[in-house]
């Protein structure tokens, strides 16, 4: 072959190479679809398979709920919270919803050269805070660090380990069940955004980022007919939703738009920008599923457990299966999509 | 105070902040001491604290252990291994020098922006052989993108479960025990160095990373005396001895250099450059500590699991206590010290 012809066709191969850009990471259908396309069609199994917050495997005659979590969020330090906290908070979360009383975290920390020691102090205190507000116990970890340019100031991964106290999950979720939020929506994006300085205007925003174990402990407790729990982090409650309904052959949500809890300066936010609130991340909210007769008692438990603006904000629905309808303010419905990549900028 | 004495000031303030640098995540000394001063300072527990290989907690009756590792290596691919295989086998490693019958992993991912999807596949295709040699599951992950120049190609943390099969412990270790290693020293960190072209010449070194968790069960089953067992990463066998030996409040370690099995072309090496072979990375080899009666069987034990250069490198003594002696090889004796930070390149 031409040498010319041969380093064009070199040249075409390497355009054409397939290559991992930020939407696979965005938590949104690119995400789902490397997670299927590559690390499922390797590694599945009946516990990784589901893409649960945790997996729920059994020790001997105990089930325990396992779960892990990379924090890479930009800024480090963001009004209400930090990377500290968020990577405790966001692992007890992920082992409470999936009906699990938190015990141990681990905490891998990969650093990069030239980090302000004062800072990383700041963050390892705020790990401590977190931990003793919600009750776990940090037992191992791994310290690394890498070269100036080669990490994003510092990353943090947490593994977690809880005992079920209530086995939930999709296959328990029946129609005319309730769904709940425990508060407003989307405040831990617009407030990264904010600390970024990506909009033009400032607002007065903090981010949500909170333990749920106590609620949700207390949900266990007192509402027999809990079925189903997500945290509504990358991607929010739309992805979420979208998620959930995938596990539901037969049955649909319809949300309703006007129920759905979300602060009069994101609101704002999200129409001057055209940004759909269902679709912010958060880092404190979950979605629940109970019983429509329940539906009462927990809003209630959620409330005096300081989640004041929780929520029904839909139900389960016979009609469009496997489909998320939301009923809009107008009184019209439309289906909710399930985006390929998030529209705004990387926050975590 | 005048402005240009406040900002010289200021400026000194800057040059004077202290910053994480490579040498904290060495391995060595700097990397006890910020993990002493700063994350034990914070969130030091009994169960932490020892700053074992793997926590060991308990689970209502049964006892685990729980480990969490960050592979960073520089690069993914190298003679007789990956980042895939390395982030599965360090972790049951870990575990398994625990005492623990490793079961389930999780899979935290950080990729950056622009990755090859070939080169991601061929990991995971990796991480799939190695669990499936090693017999764990992975139960539960995390995928992340970041920007690019935010992250060196490819991030993977592993934390790991396992069931404790033998109660093991730097508690147990006495005078007159033997220390054991199951091969050839260094071949890991020199293959990966090779691979980097850091060196002038070529040599045909492999990397030793494998699953010891076989060879161990053995071990745990035959070896009534089985002590003490600590994996040789980072810092190597040297860096293990000196943090074991702080553990042995009465006691010390005696070492035969001429015991030490180091593969020629990697000794050459060694000489070449002044580099110590006791302080070269590997990812299969852990070093052991049994009764003196029991040493040649457990030796044997090891050869028979497939590492043929197991041997008995030296002793516990109760001159010289928490000090690592060598005796070299013409008959005198070191102290051996405990680097600040290694000598070499970051490789992980």
């Amino acid at each position: 072959m031409p040498y010319a012809l041969c380093s064009m066709l070199y040249a075409y191969s390497l355009l054409m190479e397939e290559k991992i850009n930020l939407s696979h990471g965005s938590g949104f259908k690119a995400t789902r679809e490397i997670i299927e396309n590559i690390i499922k069609k390797y590694l599945g199994n009946e516990v990784l398979s589901p893409l649960a917050d945790s997996a729920v495997v059994s020790l001997s005659d105990k089930e325990i709920a396992f779960t892990t979590d990379s924090y890479t969020v930009n800024p480090l330090f963001f009004k209400g919270s930090d990377i500290g906290k968020l990577a405790v908070y966001g692992t007890v979360n992920d082992l409470s919803v999936s009906g699990a009383r938190p015990l141990f975290l681990s905490l891998g920390i990969i650093v990069e050269d030239g980090f302000s020691m004062k800072d990383f102090e700041k963050i390892i205190r705020s790990v401590k805070e977190a931990k003793a507000q919600s009750g776990v116990e940090i037992v191992c970890g791994d310290f690394k660090v890498v070269e100036k340019g080669k990490a994003d100031k510092i990353f943090i991964n947490t593994a977690g380990i809880g005992l079920i106290q209530k086995k939930v999950g999709t296959n328990l979720i029946e129609p005319g069940d309730a769904v709940i939020v425990n508060g407003f929506l989307g405040d831990h994006e617009i407030s990264i955004l904010l600390s970024r300085r990506e909009f033009d205007f400032e607002a007065d925003i903090k981010s949500d980022c909170a333990p749920l174990n106590k609620a949700i402990g207390k949900l266990i407790k007192e509402c027999k007919t809990l079925k189903f729990m997500r945290d509504l982090t990358r991607g929010g409650l739309g992805v979420a939703l979208n998620e959930v309904v995938l596990d539901l052959n037969n049955y649909g949500f319809r949300i309703i738009q006007t129920s759905l809890p979300v602060r009069e300066p994101v609101k704002s936010i999200c129409d001057l920008l055209g940004y759909d609130p269902l679709f912010l991340a958060n880092e404190g909210k979950f979605m629940l599923v109970v019983s429509d007769g329940e539906k009462d008692k927990a809003v209630d438990i959620l409330k005096k457990e300081g989640f004041r603006y929780s929520a029904a904000i839909g139900s389960v629905v016979k009609d469009n299966p496997r489909k998320v309808i939301v009923k809009t303010s107008i009184g019209g419905e439309r289906i909710l999509d399930y985006p390929y990549a998030g529209q705004l900028p990387r926050i975590c």
